[in-house]
């Protein structure tokens, strides 16, 4: 079956680099076949601030307005402002969400930010019940794509800025995995800035190779909700003393005390905790 | 001398936990003897998303906008938006900077990464040279202060959502290190919503007391630009070699493939890499 996929795009000019990875996502998706979605946020304007005007009407509670509550209620009545429940349709239409942007400050755009803090709202993208591997989503995919200002070394266990799956993980953990998304590897372009023209070519070919067969890649490997109990949310003794001879931890956040899985925010197949998934 | 404090402020409502947590800083510290200035974001409608808008008059390169070489340049030429240079210099008066802010998807709500991108302009804020222990703030202390939604046992190295020492390390190594801020342990408060009026007040009054020695607090222990070679910015082999018979690994990111050192972007004083400082 043809799959359906948005492109959630943060970059203020169609000349860049991120737009040239865009454009290549577009033509090989549709090449094979897939409806390809694009929300351009700078060219949409998009609204990056979590406020009370992103409900209609009236409030709950004015006087001490949550927005985690007042959006999850708006949500429930059919009250979110236009523009986000116009991205909520896109996104429930979707096989596979890609973000593609360029790292700002170890982490997305405020405008993309803003995207995640007001499209992925309480109750649409997940509920107590509904998180991690019982999430919403979690028959879509999803992934990062971005560009870097930094040579790749520098993002590693003995690099200045330390290790890109520690920088990754809230990211891909704590907003991907949360609403349930599979998530792919992030195609990760480092510091095509600094490239010479050759190299950044180059860079985009590889992405256009990869992006032939992404549909078919599995995803990264996360600890499935059964390991944790379901009042205090730890690991279950017989998941962490099953585990208690390995050398690694079993995820980057959840490391036991342990030296992190090598690449597993970075590459999929990761085979140190898939007994347990 | 009488320290000048910056708040950097972002919550909807002036009836919420955070905004509790921010009067009780102002409070305190204007009664040590501080000159306390909040920037109110919410308030202020703060400008979240970093757009040719924010230079004045024309760009150098439209066609191909690139918006950490144009804010280089305005913020060199003066050209940058008045909400910009006002912020600027609210943040160049100060002495510490208080971040006040909910947790929102493991990071800062979209209003604070915007002021975040915005602010923290190239060349203002730091540069190839001046960054990390060499940075541009590095007479300047910071801090993070935030609400969680989760209990603090989830956030834990066999919690669902991970050690939060893993999940503060973008922000407090990739933007506050970074820029050369001495990053004081975050004030976390765990789960306000989720408890009972008299454990929320609890709370904040052991903010108050962390308050009355704030300032003369020691900062988290980040690793010496020294310790890394000025071209690839790689640990120099005699700073790995020192360090290959400890159990820890010097800081979550620089974790050398050995266990993350306990609490170390939580607590002050973590003694483990104390000497390479």
């Amino acid at each position: 079956m043809a799959k359906k996929v948005l492109i959630v795009y943060a970059h203020q000019s169609s000349g860049s680099f991120n737009a040239a990875a865009k454009n290549a996502a577009v033509e090989v998706l549709t090449a094979q076949g897939c409806t390809v979605d694009v929300s351009d946020l700078y060219a949409m304007g998009f609204k990056a601030t979590a406020t009370a005007e992103d409900i209609k009407g009236e409030v709950k509670n004015a006087e001490n307005f949550c927005y985690l509550e007042e959006s999850k209620l708006a949500w429930e009545q059919g009250k979110l402002s236009a523009d986000i429940m116009e991205e909520q349709s896109r996104l429930t239409e979707a096989d596979l969400i890609i973000f593609q942007f360029p790292m700002y400050w170890f982490s997305v755009p405020a405008i993309l930010k803003g995207w995640i803090d007001r499209v992925l709202t309480n109750g649409f993208a997940f509920s107590q019940e509904k998180r991690y591997s019982q999430g919403i989503f979690k028959d879509k995919k999803a992934m990062l794509s971005f560009t870097t200002g930094s040579l790749e070394s520098m993002f590693s266990p003995t690099g200045i800025n330390g290790d890109m799956n520690v920088t990754l993980w809230p990211l891909q953990n704590g907003i991907l995995h949360y609403c349930g998304f599979q998530v792919l590897a992030p195609q990760i372009f480092w510091a095509p800035s600094s490239a010479v023209a050759e190299d950044r070519k180059s860079m985009l070919e590889s992405w256009r190779t990869r992006l032939q067969s992404l549909l078919e890649e599995k995803p990264l490997s996360f600890i499935s909700l059964d390991c944790f109990d379901d009042k205090a949310f730890q690991l279950k003794p017989e998941v962490h003393e099953k585990h208690a001879s390995k050398e690694f931890g079993l995820t980057v956040g959840i490391h036991l005390n342990k030296p992190l899985p090598p690449h597993s925010q970075m590459k999929n197949g990761c085979g140190c905790c898939s007994e347990l998934l």
